[in-house]
């Protein structure tokens, strides 16, 4: 068994781990890197390490776990399944086959999964109850769902699928949008510019348009088409690097997946390490919004990662017509 | 049929309602009150009403009804079975036998609705999809759950069971606990304290002591056997009346409901009006609390009621010895 787990798998590597264990399919593998999984959790409140794996429809397979974040209601929680599924988003997977997970998936991700195109055929395997290579349809473990069925028309984009909200930035002087320059930064809070390592990679300016851009690209993917609310959230860590987080928005309201956790997610996916080496935060969303992330990711980003400095930015949306929507 | 529809119908009440609709027997009932429930609901965002009519183990019934915040992420929305088990808990009612609700519950609710005793039991029609008196148990709409009998020992009480967390406010210097008289308010914010017409029923002093023993009150009976950490809010109206709203916990984390919610769904089914009739609140919790209220509280309040004067009061566990344990 390989001890280097990762969050993404290559196809080709996924195969020929497949061959090396003498497995028939890929999907053979997927409850064997449950435990793998698990030993990545950051689960502080609850100790209770839970992990996922999924297999891609382009054949890569993705990890997910849970994290926790104490000093925060519970419902800043990420679950695996859910971590998941944004682990598929950020790396472009155009959907999910199937997945193996540690425990029996709570109802909050039974719903939370129905945001996928025919959720009802996910095949879902549970290592801790099921033998070899049973797995079972989503639909099995939520019959009846309520979910983007009972809401949305055929034609608007589900998790996984192109999103493209038409998000602009706004000027200072609320006049033409300017595609991510020369923007209106609101609330900034002043932070430790310094990395870990005493030095900055990049000026105050350059971070602040670096993180104002790929929080744009991040709202305009985000998933919120039941309140028309949609947002993302750019982290950079102390080398430079930058993290995208997209909201993704539940048909069922509750199970809503903030921008700063989808960025976490990315984050944590990407090799990030300890939330200690977050240094700026961005986020974008509407300034009229009826659903605002605003405060809530400032206090869950002030807890999380004290020293980081956090922005946000305000956007409308266009229509094809370059008409101003809200 | 009855216009006057209200939060909690007493047995007698039900009966005879049953009786003048000619109904077999008062099950048959809960299906025909639940469109009258969603008149009651407030969902600003979605402007989905749902309605929810329980029928509780001591012949009473309680209606559920959605909740909405604008300004606020979705995961601050209350749904209407979560409406539904606070309304029995705010009333004492030791239990829930069968409800009906306009839509398919979602995952969450049926994630919330596993806190209870014997979850799998529990009856549930859907008036939008079910003939005439059909019910069907919990189980077959959330087969194979997760839940609190994977986490908790079989004496520890669950939802709607008695709690008694042994919980005592703090003296201001740190030393023996007073019962609720002489502690310490943190972070109070300077508010109105002028009722809707005009005059103050309660001196500040009065009113404080008064919101501490009941938000007290509420932190003793919440449902936080997962991280240990209670939590109650008790919310004054104009009219100087109180609500209390004790913090529930879900095993599953994500679904917990806020002791501002819990409160909010005493405001609201006991008659408390608009949200802008609120003119105080107070929150207990414990100083050291892995899972922190606070900041949310003040958040959502602030959001859903500016005018709003709110108090936190810090409060720690005691064991049978009077030890204290944290
Ligand atoms: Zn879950
Ligand atoms: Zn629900």
């Amino acid at each position: 068994m390989d001890h280097q787990v990762k969050f993404v798998v290559e196809a080709s590597e996924a195969e020929s781990i497949t061959q090396k264990l003498g497995l028939p399919s890929v999907r053979h593998l997927l409850p064997v890197l449950v435990e793998p999984a698990q030993s990545l959790a950051r689960p502080p409140i609850s100790n209770y390490h839970v992990g996922a794996v999924g297999l891609g429809s382009d054949g890569r397979l993705f990890l997910g776990v849970n994290l926790e974040f104490p000093g925060l209601p519970l419902n800043h929680s990420v679950h695996a399944e859910q971590f998941l599924l944004t682990n598929l988003a950020v790396h472009h997977c155009p959907g999910l086959l199937a997945f193996a997970v540690s425990a029996a998936p709570c109802g909050h991700c039974r719903q939370f999964l129905q945001e996928l195109r025919n959720p009802c055929s996910l095949q879902i395997h549970i290592t801790s109850q099921h033998q070899n290579n049973h797995f079972e349809p989503l639909r099995e473990i939520l019959p009846n769902p309520f979910g983007p069925f009972d809401l949305l028309d055929d034609e608007t984009p589900l998790l996984l699928e192109r999103h493209n909200n038409g998000l602009s930035l706004l000027n200072r002087d609320g006049g033409d949008p300017c595609n991510g320059f020369d923007s209106n930064p609101q609330s900034k809070r002043s932070g430790n510019f310094l990395t870990t390592n005493g030095f900055c990679k990049y000026a105050e300016t350059e971070r602040s348009t670096l993180l104002k851009i790929a929080a744009l690209e991040a709202a305009n993917n985000s998933h919120a088409p039941y309140s028309g609310c949609p947002s993302g959230v750019a982290i950079m860590d102390c080398d430079g690097k930058i993290y995208k987080g997209s909201y993704v928005e539940s048909a069922a309201y509750n199970p809503s997946l903030g921008p700063v956790q989808a960025a976490l997610v990315a984050f944590v996916a990407g090799g990030g390490g300890g939330y200690q080496r977050i240094v700026a935060a961005a986020l974008v969303e509407k300034e009229t919004a009826n659903v605002r992330q605003e405060d809530t990711a400032r206090l869950s980003l002030m807890l999380i990662s004290p020293q980081c400095d956090f922005t946000v930015f305000h956007c409308c949306s266009f229509d094809e017509n370059g008409c101003k929507n809200d």
